[in-house]
This record gives structure tokens, C-alpha cells and sequence, in this order.
């Protein structure tokens, strides 16, 4: 069990590899897009494909918030 | 215009305020919480209160990938 | 499977609780102390308490270089 | 309103393209640079070039402090 | 040397100690204010006091641009 | 002296450089690898080369905790 608040399920759109890091593109319910920079590593690690169903964490302390 | 790639619209349900930092919980359209840890500084600022129509903003680099 | 790169496992050595934050203090094998500070939320959700065994996760993009 | 603590404004001197990434060097009035990493996707959407007026914007909690 | 692209000195004009966290005011010689959450063992730690001369360091991917 | 209060030392075992960013690996004395991503710019400031002795520095409001 993870101490980071926010967790949001959803499925991999797209992947964008560059030579270090990778743009991971999640669609949650809603329609809506979490976008994720991690490493190129990473995304190989977990080997990340389109349509798979993937979490996307968020430490509350990153969280902005605009009223 | 932001850059920040996530921005998640959602209304205020709880403010909690320490004498550093407060912790605002946002409800989404799905609902589902998005937890936010401000400065209690930012809360007053804000003037944020439960109903506030607000946005959680994410920057992608901070978003971590589960599968 | 988690994105984050770094993750060290240690025990938890002392918890402060504050009225939204906690420090949680994580020995690791070689002696060193890592310092997490998360909501007192997660620290009562994961009912943190001494002696735990524990991960410490940090991604990429947190980690500063001094050379 | 961001309940981000601080915002600097500046004027944008430079921007590298990467494939995923984009570096902007953002001048203060004070001559000092700030460097912003985006996403290249952020960078494009804001259409971002040299002489822009921006601002930069910094939680708090990301400021580490020196003696 | 620190890998850290953003180091901007300043003095500490105000330091709000909670619990867990501490908020350090840090005055720009703009006279813009860098606002900096740590926890209050680093305060302590560094003996933070008004007046102090002290630099505010943010990493480059902690940096978001609004246009 | 540096807020941060995790501060552990190690040795670069590879470095990859892309465009923007560039992927740090840190070897800590207990063999375990620390993998930190900085700006290509600051690794060429550093003049970061595999075997050199460096410090991994986190702040604590970047360590998630899993249990």
C-alpha cells in the first residue's frame, strides 16, 4: 500500500519515447487525459503498450490548486 | 495558459489547516478525491471553502505510472 | 510494477505527527536515515509505526546531483 | 488564483526542443535566468518563443534552502 | 556543485514553524519574496533566523510557465 | 549547508545524455543504484563522468512510503 493520496485508473493512449524520457498518455473514465513524464527506462521497464490499464499516482504535496 | 499538462476541474469537500500547510480535498466529476497539500498561506489566500469550484493542477513530471 | 526508479527498503525508526503532515524516519541497511514527510492522512491509513518494514520510493526527476 | 507561493516574471531568452522535454531559459528583470523543464507538448501548446512574457511559478514545497 | 539550474540568493525576512513542516519567507534583492516549505528539523538544522543570507534552489523540472 | 535531509553518497556508474535531459546512475556503497534525471545542461556543468564521487539529494516531501 502506497502513502501517495491520489490514484486515478486508466488506459494507456499513446507513448512518445524520447532518447532519456517517455510521455505516457492515460485515459481515465471520464474522458478525460493524465499526461506522465518518466523515464524512457521506466516505460520499458513496465513495457507499456496502448490500451493498457495502468494507475496514475500523484503525491498530494505536487498537487496545485487554482480557484 | 498553464503549462501543466493535468487539470482537473472539481469542487472543494474538506479543508484541514496545520499551522504550515493545509490539505484540501477536491471531488471530480466521477467521484473520486484528489487530495491537495498547500501552504496554509495559499488556503487563506484563496479564501477556499467547501463548494469552491476549483482545479487540481498536476505537472506531468510528477505523475507516477502503475501496472 | 511502479514507474519510480528508486525504491530502498528500510524500517521505520520514529513518526511525527503534525495536524496535516508526518515525518516518517526510514533506516536503511547501511546505517543512513531517509526522511519522507507524507499527509498524516497516509501515515494513519498505512498505520505507520516503529519497527515497520518499509519502502522508501522517490522518482527520477526528484533526485538532485552534488558533485 | 494558483495557490502556487511563487511567481516570477521574465521574459523567455531560449528554448531546446528535445523529442519529449523542453528546457526554456526565462530571464528575470534582475538579469538571473530561471530554467523551466516542460513537456515538449506544453511548450508547443503555449507557442512558446524567445521575447515572450512569462511567468515563472514555483510551489513551495519545491524550494530548498541553502546556508 | 549543484545540479539544481535555479539558485537565487536572498535574506530570510520570516520563519513559521509547525509542527512537522516550516514556512522560511526568503526577500529577493527585487523585492519579490521566494516562499520555501522544509521540514522543521531542517530549520532547526540550519539555525534559520531573520536576516539570515541564505539561496533559494529549485530544480528546473519543478519549475511550471504561464503565458 | 543544504536543507534536503537525504543526502547519500555514491559513484556515476552511466550517464545518458538526450537532448534536454540526461539520466544519472548512482551507485551506493550497499551496491543498490540510485537513478537520478537532470538537465543535460547542468550534467555538462558538472562535467559528470562515470566514477565520479557525487551525492544523491532528495528533499523529504519527494519520498513516498509503501508498506
Amino acid at each position: 500500500m502506497l502513502s501517495a493520496r491520489n490514484q486515478l485508473r486508466g488506459t494507456v493512449k499513446t507513448i512518445v519515447l524520447g532518447e532519456v524520457m517517455a510521455e505516457v498518455a492515460i485515459e481515465l473514465s471520464t474522458g478525460e487525459t493524465i499526461t506522465s513524464v518518466i523515464t524512457r527506462g521506466s516505460a520499458e521497464n513496465l513495457d507499456l503498450r496502448p490500451e493498457d490499464e495502468v494507475t496514475a499516482i500523484i503525491k498530494a504535496t505536487e498537487v496545485l490548486v487554482e480557484k
